[in-house]
This record gives structure tokens, sequence and C-alpha cells, in this order.
């Protein structure tokens, strides 16, 4: 699959994040480690989400799963954006069926006061271990990606003790306990730099921030309430010069304040087109995405229609990462994910003399 | 609160609708009529939210309510989107705290053909009636909105047979059984259609497509599966002369489309600033919106400011009619909402010789 980064020039997804030019689009998926694979299922009949993320030998080794299975461009890190909630006193749960849930939800500025410090080392070291296992097994070709979540993002589950369709106490606390808000969002963002730098530190060679459900704001609540909190983590990961996707779903009208809090790739979703979303950005940046999650689940003439339409919205210019528009669903049928990385490849080839698509 | 329109002048929100100059912003709310008025509460204890849509002089009763006490330029017909459905053959129950529930989904095209046509008079004769009962007794002032989902939105919830967050199953027929979703996208707008026709001749002075999750969707798809079918509403209801204000979600990046799509006016949500929204659409139309929801939750001045912003971002042209960017919650503070209304028409007042804001 990669055989042209294998003489030990640069990785393909490095040089797009680079927007240097690429022999083949590069691609990897969001939640490319998970339940749609039979092996990782198998697994999660033994260990619990946690225990894998605490244990660094089966993170490891499921975050190579996908690696192996996809002939994927990047790897990225097995873990959980809501593992440096623990340290800060979260007592987190993942309750089968629910998806997360916080049993002791903050909810004022006391709650926030009482947050302890983390000290990444010492506290998410099994998260380090996992990078340094890994960057010792994968190939030279396919670097690691390391990540977390956005403070929005984070405080939001911190604040509401479970997934929100509608945000309520998350925006309550938001407009009525400013105070509050900020002085959460900073603890957040401190924590989150901290935990980016120790990642990059420990060997991984780009970093995601997710801030998936920030697009829930409108932008003048993102540019008071979010924005400083995200440019205070990116500005601190991007001084050690490693590529930094900052990503968030909803966000077609966010995105030219989102590249003012930083990042150097934007990760972008389906519901706006690539080339829509580059003007949007700008030349500056590069881009990742943009396909709908649901397409994986199409025939094969469907698929084939929107990686080919995906692809073409992106257009020539170097600086495109293929990826969906948010992660893959747990019912996703394999064979599409590893269809879309031979199409991605197949279709982007750079032969010279040819125009491909 | 509509002095201004008592004697007789066309209705300030009407004249909203026609982008004409108008003495205050006109302001309405989705969901005015709900769980966050203790007089609506006090009805759903002794009936359901069926029995009150289906017996006139009760769903009358309730679309009075926010009229009385808000003092709000529309009234909203009380209804549900999801009650076309029913004649279609749907076994629709809502569920206390599961929102609606559909028993038999529609999951094929075989499925789809066993639709029966929907005879609109006979079969929702009752929405009609309601009608004809609210256009004696609601002030001259105040006109009175009729509505239906969006075919999009309607067809998810009988794909799905309950609200969904990834429209797995709805994305799955559009794509792997085109011809099934595209019979079913028809038959619902035919009947769609045919259902605001009779609400418009029944007496509505103004219709709504609620095509509230349609933003689920990339351009390309909505332009591929879903406008036509919203055209097919869209061009029947506007033939007979009435403002059509086409609603949904999530939309920054589909607005020109939805606008090619129909609608006299477009209603936005609160992540895209209405001036961004406005140029997007183009001037020939007005626009609606576009206060969080949220916001309604916060103290008096950040309400305020939120207010302002939204007034402001309008600008001064003719057109713009102040809503929320989607339904009230429950949980809102009904005081807050009377606060909206207050300032929606003190803050936009246009004295001659003083630029309010």
């Amino acid at each position: 699959m990669n055989e042209g980064a294998a003489t030990g020039a640069m990785p393909r997804f490095l040089r797009a994040c680079q927007r240097l030019p690429v022999d083949r689009t590069p691609v990897w998926f969001m939640r490319q480690a998970g339940r749609y694979m039979a092996v990782y299922r198998t697994m999660r009949e033994k260990h619990s989400l946690l225990e894998i993320c605490r244990q660094p030998e089966l993170a490891a080794e499921v975050t190579l799963q996908p690696v192996k299975a996809l002939g994927v461009d990047a790897a990225i890190l097995f873990a959980d954006i809501l593992l440096p909630l623990i340290p800060m006193g979260a007592e987190l749960e993942f309750a089968p069926g629910h998806g997360p849930v916080i049993h002791n939800p903050v909810r004022s500025h006391k709650d926030v006061s009482r947050i302890p410090p983390v000290d990444v080392e010492g506290d998410l070291g099994y998260v380090l271990k996992a990078i340094r296992i890994l960057r010792t097994e994968l190939p030279p070709e396919v670097p690691l990606i390391g990540f977390a979540g956005g403070p929005f993002t984070v405080a939001s589950y911190l604040i509401e003790g479970r997934a929100t369709r509608t945000f309520e106490r998350t925006k309550g606390m938001m407009y009525s306990a400013p105070n509050a808000w900020h002085a959460l969002l900073g603890r957040l963002a401190h924590t989150l730099a901290d935990y980016l730098v120790a990642q990059i530190e420990a060997g991984a060679q780009a970093v995601q921030l997710f801030d998936s459900w920030v697009g829930a704001l409108s932008p003048a609540d993102y540019r008071a309430y979010v924005l400083p909190h995200s440019a205070t983590v990116l500005r601190r990961v991007q001084a050690l010069g490693v590529p930094t996707i900052h990503f968030a779903t909803n966000t077609a009208a966010l995105l030219s304040s989102m590249r003012e809090a930083g990042g150097t790739v934007m990760g972008v979703d389906w519901r706006i087109p690539l080339d829509v979303a580059w003007k949007e950005i700008g030349e500056g940046l590069a881009i990742q995405g943009n396909l709908d999650p649901l397409a994986l689940f199409s025939p094969r003439e469907v698929l084939e229609a929107q990686v080919r339409r995906v692809l073409r919205e992106a257009g020539d210019r170097p600086g495109h990462i293929f990826n969906l528009g948010h992660g893959i669903l747990p019912a996703t049928p394999v064979e599409n994910v590893q269809a879309v990385v031979e199409m991605v490849h197949a279709f982007s080839l750079k032969e010279p003399g040819k125009v491909v698509l």
C-alpha cells in the first residue's frame, strides 16, 4: 500500500499535512479501530474500553489492527477523549448502550475549583507508554497520530454527565455562570495542552484536536466562550512543529473562527463541500475529510461515486487528507472501509503526464 | 402589543414575509405552544398529544395560549409533523420520554407501495377544522401559520421508526434502494403538498415547511435525493400566493440549494449569522431566525445582548422575522420568552428620525 514511502521518504500523510505534493492522497479514518472490526469485538468480549486504554500493550494492539487490515496511511492512537477527566476527578463509566456517563458532573464554580491538577506522566502515563510501544511497532511509512478532545467538547461531557442533543447544562453554565465556565475551560485547556505535548514528546508525529460538538454554538458564542481556550491548546502544540489537525462537525459557518483558534490542518464534516470549506479556511492550511460515514453502508458504485466526488472537490492542489466527516459507525461493513482505501489510492494516483479523475 | 396593526393594515408578520417595511420586527417562536407553559402542561395531564391534535377545539385553544400570554405577532397551528403519516398507515405513538415511535416503519419498496393515498379533508379534517376555528378567534393582527414536515424529515421518522442521530436506515434506503427512496419521497411530497394546500384553503395565512433534519445531508446528497421533492411541495404551495417559510437546521452550506427548492422566507438556525445567511440566500427572500433556544435560559443581560446581536445581524432592510433557530425547549422559563417579545418590539421600533440599536 505504502510502497512509495518505504524508501525512507517522508510518509505521504505527513507530506499532505505540510501541503507538499504526494504520490497518492493519504487516507485514514476517525475511529478506524473499533466495533466494526471483528478482531476488536473479540477483544472487547474480554476487556472493557477502559481496560484496553489503560493497558498499553492492548491499546497498541488495537491501534495496529486497522493499519494491518486496511492499509491506511496513518495510525491513530486507541484512547478516549475523556481519559484526562479521570485524574481530574470524574467518576467516568462507559455504560453499555449508553455511551460515557460521569456520575459526578461539574455544575458550579465550586465544582470547578475542586478539580485537581493533572500530572500527565504520572496520571496518564499509560497513554504515553502505548505511544512509545507503537513507535517501535509501526512501519516507518505509517505515522502515529495522537489526540485529545477540544475544551468545549470535553467540558460538555463533564457538565452534562452524558451525551446530549441540546447542550442545556453546558450552555447554561456558559451563559449564566461565565466565570465558572472560563475557569473550567481554562483548566481543561491547560491539561489538554499538557497531554498533547506529552504525546508528541512520547513520539506522536501529528495530533488531532477533536472538538466534535462545538458546531452546536453560534459563531458569536464560539468566539466569546471557546476560541480563546482552543487557541491556548493549539498554540502550545503548534510550537512543537508537528502537524495539528483541528476537527469538529457542523462547522460550515465556524471555519474562519476555528482557523483563527489554530491548527495546521482543518478537519471538516460532509455538510460542506471541500472546495467551499477550503476557500473559507484559506490556502495556507491543509484540509481533512469529508465522506459521510453512512456512505460506507452503500453499494459499491454509490460509494465509488461519493469517493470520487470528495477527491474532485478537494481538487489538485497539495494538502488533502482523505477521511470521513466523523467516526466510523459500529455497523459499518469492513470490506467497504477497505475498498475506500483502495479507491482513494487508485483514483488519486499521480502518473506523470496523465490526468486522473 | 400589536396596536399598530389593529387599524386594519396588513399585519407586520405578513408585511415582513413580503419584505415590506414594518413598524417593529415581528416575532414568533417555533413550538411557542408547549410544555414550557403551565397552561399547556395542565391540559396534557388530561389529554395526550394526539388527543389535543385531533380535537379541533383543544388544538385551537392550545394555539391561542402563547398569543395571549406572549403577544407574539403570529400564531402557529398546534399539530405535529407526523400527523399525515397516520392515514398513510403508520402506527404512530408518542411514548412518554421517548418522542415519536412508529411501530411499523417503512423499510422496503414493497412497504412504500402499500402506503394508501390520503384524502386530506376526510383523513386530516380535524386539522382543517382547527384552522377554521382559529380564524374566527384570532385577532386580525395575528396571522395564522399552517405547517407540514419536509419530505426528508418526515421520511426519516417513517423509515427509522423513531428519532435518530445518525440517520442510518434513512441514508441506507437513500443510497442502497434509490427507487424505493424516490417512490417514498414522491408520495410524501404529494401528500404534504395536498395537506398544506388544504390548510391554506381552510384559512392559514402563511405556511412553514419544517425540514428540520435535512442538514444531516451533504449538499450533493441534498440536491440528488431531496431537493426535487421539497420543490414539488413548495411549488404547489407558492402557487397559492401565501408566504412560504422553508426551515431547517444545520444548513449553513445548504442555503443556496434550499432556496432553489423554494420558499419565500428562509428559516435558519443560530449556527450561521443572519447577515451571512441572508447574503447566501439572496436579497429576494425574507429571512427568519435565529436566536439559540438555549439563550432563553440566560440571565436577562445575556439574553438582551443575544437579541440585540440577532437584530443587528439582520440589519435594517425589510424582511426579517425574529424567531429561534429551533423550537422552544420544555424547561424554558416562560418569563424569558415574554421578555424576548418585548425586547424585539422595543429594540426594533422604527421612530422617524431616530436610529435605534
